[in-house]
């Protein structure tokens, strides 16, 4: 109900215009227009990300933009879908600045997934933005939660604690909390790599073919590995025994714990890994490790499925079973 | 990174798996699974709407989220798009209570367009929701914008102006403005009607055959009749004659004007018509009528398609070209 100068056409096609992939007309007209592959059926997936909340309304505006986006892709990445397109909503507080959102619109590029339209409007409140990507897969193979089989290995991607570490980081540098102890055990350049994984999350999406050709049901791990575990083997009606001393840690979430052993529940409890987690039946599992390998995707079998559902076994790293607190990082 | 007790997955169970269409695989899985009919292309549209901007926070909720739907199901209407569904993200702002989204979450039953996957956050700031909503087209058959040839007719659906109207009135109910003058000239349930249409758009989802068999460009009038003929103009590459005396008026919105004749630019102006304007070329235009008829939506021809895009021409009723001092009703 409030009408500023701001003309929103101007705003569109001066700084998201030039992102639009074929599919989203030049951003010119009232929606987008998507030909999905033949033989495909399309996976979409929705993301809201609100400053002060998921994110710090100081962060960089293409790191906020980037991670918007990637959140988004890596949904689609354990899917196994490959990327169309996304459409961004975008609430802009008041005092925003050209620079601000050209620095924004820069961060939303990405080569394998062009904006095709979305909305642009004013809020009184913080920043928020909402990302709808998406994706294609052959008809039938989109690698669902529920699937994971008695029997099966899990498999998670990369390393997984690194981004919650990074969090602690980067509210120090923000000022909005002291240093942790154990950033004194960090080389040099290890915390900022953590910070990196925080702010800058990379999407799987070089693990569709061997998702495609090996998982019997997949996730992302954006809301910690403990929970989401649980939530894939909710989905399947299955459980888990899953050895967390065989989850892969980078070098510098390595150190860090080595310097506080209290971190352990937090690398696997904290969120915003976006790694994949999969089942693989054990006799694709050798295909599935040299597709991942193939791909440049470091996976880590880190347990196997349980007959049914009946509660997730999490054994520590001196094989005793452990019991999370918290089970499941929420931002809500 | 704020940590409450309420719990996403089981606020998505409660509220909004109900809703949820066969693509939503029940909001279990990381994403929505969309089969496109065949030979159908994808149109995508989304929308933002935040409290305080483009509806009251006092708004009942079912209404704010069935308005929210309705204006992306208008976009996708305009296009000539049977919708296929529709993903939410929900920013809740603190003191939301289950009755209220229980009553929000009933307002996004559609018939025609079930719920297939979205986010629900916490915001510090107001209500803010986005929708992206899905429709299908045979492919090469979207109404574009970009369609209006020389010597088109022009047509709108319904009635125009009324949504401004209701908005004045709704911010009387609500105390943040004193009831205008030519209220007093409405019959009784004039005020009611006039309000619901302000709150309670109606997407025009039946002029879907009558657009898709003889429409050559279309958009739907969600920011003002003037400006929207130009945006569709300039998009086409033509300009406008539009005898702003033949736009279709409710005997509502007629009362008002007969009160207020200083109300007229209001009325083309004014936004959240939720209407349909179309080209049509005049060996088609029979045809179009006869559809719309069919179809149950009355549809009104406003003006005609000129050459080259070379500025619009609106005539008032008395004949006399007029000038708009804002073409284009902005939220932003």
């Amino acid at each position: 109900m409030g009408r500023q100068t701001l003309d929103e056409p101007e705003l569109i096609a001066r700084f998201f215009a030039p992102l639009a992939g074929p599919g989203g007309l030049g951003l010119r007209d009232d929606a987008a227009l998507v030909a999905p592959p033949p033989g495909t059926e399309l996976v979409v997936t929705a993301d809201a990300l609100v400053a002060g909340v998921h994110f710090f309304a100081e962060d960089p505006p293409e790191k906020i933009a980037a991670k918007a986006l990637a959140v988004n892709l890596s949904d689609l990445a354990a899917k196994a879908a490959a990327p169309l397109g996304f459409l961004l909503t975008l609430a802009l507080p008041p005092g925003w600045t050209p620079d601000w959102l050209e620095a924004f619109a820069q961060g939303l590029r990405h080569p394998a997934c062009p904006l095709l339209g979305g909305d642009t409007v004013a809020t009184p409140g913080p920043l928020t933005l909402s990302i709808t990507a998406l994706g294609a897969v052959p008809a039938g193979r989109m690698v669902r939660r529920a699937g994971a089989r008695e029997g099966d290995r899990l498999y998670v991607s990369g390393t997984i604690g690194d981004a919650v570490l990074g969090l602690a980081l980067r509210r120090a540098e923000l000022g909005l909390a002291s240093a942790p102890e154990w950033a004194k055990a960090l080389a040099p350049t290890q915390g900022a790599e953590l910070v990196g994984r925080y702010l800058s999350p990379q999407p799987r999406l070089a693990l569709k073919p061997a998702l495609r050709a090996c998982a019997s049901a997949g996730m992302d791990v954006s809301d910690g590995l403990v929970g989401d575990l649980r939530a894939l083997m909710r989905a399947s009606g299955t459980s888990a025994r899953v050895d967390l001393g065989l989850a892969p840690l980078s070098d510098a979430a390595a150190a860090a714990l080595r310097a506080d052993p209290g971190l352990f529940e937090a690398l696997f409890s904290g969120g915003d890994d976006y790694e994949i987690l999969c089942a693989v039946n054990p006799d694709r599992a050798a295909r599935f490790e040299t597709l991942a390998d193939a791909a440049g995707v470091a996976v880590t079998a880190i347990g196997t499925v349980e007959p049914a559902y009946a509660g997730d076994l999490f054994l520590g790293r001196d094989g005793v079973p452990l019991a999370f607190r918290r089970d499941r990082f929420s931002h809500f």
